[in-house]
């Protein structure tokens, strides 16, 4: 594979073009015709809505691509909240050009992305449905075709491990839906949401490697990255904190560094987030010193993030098909089912915008800042289980989790 | 440890100067009172010869540092032959001022370098003793400095394993001897002759690391680094071939491309070169199809390159004290006693004019490299395998080893 865009996505683009043009005539005749309808929910309900029409949908498909058309109903284009809510056909995996009645979804801003491209205040970015699907918005400049070639490249090579599958979004092909930032019918990646389903995950996403850029990419584009690279943790640390938040109680909700805060992170503010990424007491002074108390169940857990990053890591270590330039590692868990053992930490990679070949080379960029990752966390598990040794001789922790002071006290009394 | 200069080295050039300007001032005396004497050896025996003046050495201390005089006795100023000799005294391990009758070795111009300056044509370079030492001239701009303070933090941290410290040349601290460009007295560091020794050893350096600039370097270092990282395969590959010699047999000698080959090398030329390396085949037809013939003998053996490289990734996946930017690995082996399994291949390093403070980070750059540098010697040892076990059941290959073609006949007799 290349970063050469594959025909499926060209083509998805000339679709885009005709359904956009569809569309309009399709709107100017309904302004006449049918008005404004109660169709669609939002919180923040300010437009009038407009109805799905009943117009079969149509489908092209190319090689992988699963191409439908979808439309945004219920807000005004742009829209301008976070929660503004969009419809999109529903019945991919079977998709019928016939079918008459095709099923809507709502469509809306993800809460928990933290990094890249967002949706809100009438921007280009990413939606996802309630039945676990993420719609990502085809990239221009070949980066868009570049992500596509790779899911279709990566899902169809037989060569990958079922166990390095599970760090992959699942893709469900492409489709054609009305964009986040009302300009119209635009063809959407259709992944995995990898959130889906939990309440308030803790989210952090950690773009992997010292470089993101490539040997062929132009010269602006090279020096654009390289000043990226060096003005972050990029260089010197061989990956950067590009977005998180942690999640706290229902009260105070989530800690979520400012943007320019996270850019201006230096390796002890990339030590320190990593740890607060496992703390609990960040919503009375997120200056204090973390107390990581779900790095055992978070990271250091057996089939926590240090152990799923160790299993990725032997697979880089001889993999030389793809190299990934500019993609994250998004790690998350279920902080508040952390304190009972079942957070469900996750380490996944998403974002294949500038994927290359690997013309049979590892991927010795991105290998060796996942193993930057991996010295890092390792140290605050390391850390960790000196204080629960330390902390289960003096009687505060027990099974791995810490005793209530009136534990403590009964301990003591008992004594 | 950082890049700024060690004290030591800077007193050590103050040094050198005055030592330079006490030489013009003892040679203006000697071409008046003693004239030429045939103290000193060498093949191409041009000049005349002047002795060693009895005057006691002058020994400055330096932390870590030990500091004699030398001269250069027994050539022309510069030197116009590789294989010139220059004396040093040799009784520096226990250095002391009042020693009446300094010890002088022969210093002569390493057989076996592959890459870097070399003192080869009245240039600047190395130079070697009979004893097993390594004369390395302190390069000016802090580099020399660097290094100094490399050793001495290296060879002074408790924390670094024994195992790990053997894939490190020795070092005896520095000496001032006569430079090899005829520019007089310079400091030089004293180090371990990694192939003291070894009558025809197959040597070849890689230079480690897609980047081999560091964060803090003058704007035009870093494009200079950053042009040669671009240009080479380090960028693409993790590591570029910086130099290699490969001893065939008595009559052709060795195979050693030159420079412009070695550094025009793309992806196919690293590998091809690294089967090369463990190839009897190449006096023939240097562009035939490498035999591999001691592929398992030097890169695969328990003890072999491949093992010796493992181990040092294993410290380069949690040592976070140095950042080695610049810096090479060696690997060399005894060619000659390769069939009979007594190839003694070793990895070390060397070049540590740009290593930094990792600053709590492991060294992803460097690590990076190093996988991938595993990965393509892993393949040459697996297809190796694979080829002796067909060559153990077509009867060619016992014990790892080729049968004759006698061996054979005799095999296909007694079936």
């Amino acid at each position: 594979m290349s970063a050469v865009a594959s025909k499926g996505a060209v083509a998805l683009r000339a679709a885009a073009a005709t359904a956009c043009r569809e569309k309009q005539r399709r709107q100017e005749r309904l302004v006449e015709a049918v008005g404004s309808t109660g169709i669609g929910s939002g919180r923040r309900h300010h437009g009038r809505l407009s109805p799905p029409l009943p117009l079969p949908s149509v489908y092209l498909s190319t090689s992988l691509l699963l191409l439908s058309r979808a439309f945004i109903v219920g807000e005004d284009f742009p829209p301008h909240a976070n929660d503004c809510c969009f419809f999109t056909s529903s019945d991919l995996q079977n998709p019928s050009p016939a079918s008459p009645n095709p099923r809507y979804t709502m469509l809306k801003v993800p809460d928990h992305q933290v990094a890249g491209h967002q949706a809100d205040r009438g921007k280009l970015g990413p939606l996802v449905d309630d039945s676990g699907r993420f719609y990502k918005p085809l990239q221009s400049d070949q980066r868009g075709d570049t992500e596509v070639a790779f899911y279709e490249s990566f899902y169809s090579n037989t060569e990958i491990p079922g166990h390095i599958r599970k760090f992959f979004p699942g893709f469900h092909g492409t489709q054609i839906i009305e964009a986040s930032d009302g300009s119209g019918p635009q063809p959407h990646l259709v992944l995995e949401d990898l959130v889906a389903g939990r309440m308030n995950p803790s989210v952090m996403d950690i773009k992997i490697g010292s470089r993101t850029w490539y040997p062929e990419a132009s010269e602006q584009y090279i020096q654009k990255c390289l000043g990226k690279d060096r003005n972050s943790t990029s260089v010197s640390m061989g990956f950067r904190i590009s977005g998180l938040k942690v999640y706290q109680n229902s009260e105070a909700g989530f800690w979520q560094p400012e943007k320019k805060v996270v850019y201006s992170f230096n390796a002890d503010g990339v030590r320190s987030a990593l740890r607060k990424f496992v703390s609990s007491n960040l919503s009375l002074d997120p200056d204090a010193d973390p107390d990581c108390l779900y790095a055992s169940t978070v990271y250091g857990h057996r089939g926590g993030i240090l152990a799923q990053l160790l299993q990725l890591k032997e697979w880089f270590e001889v993999q030389t098909n793809y190299h990934f330039y500019s993609c994250s590692l998004l790690i998350f868990y279920d902080t508040e089912s952390a304190l009972d053992g079942r957070a469900h930490p996750k380490v996944k990679l998403v974002d294949f915008a500038h994927v290359m070949d690997g013309h049979g080379v590892i991927d010795h960029n991105f290998l060796g800042g996942l193993c930057s990752v991996i010295k890092f966390i390792r140290d605050i598990v390391d850390e960790d289980n000196k204080c629960a040794k330390c902390e289960v001789n003096l009687g505060l922790k027990e099974n791995g989790f810490y005793k209530s002071n009136t534990e403590i006290e009964l301990d003591y009394e008992a004594s």
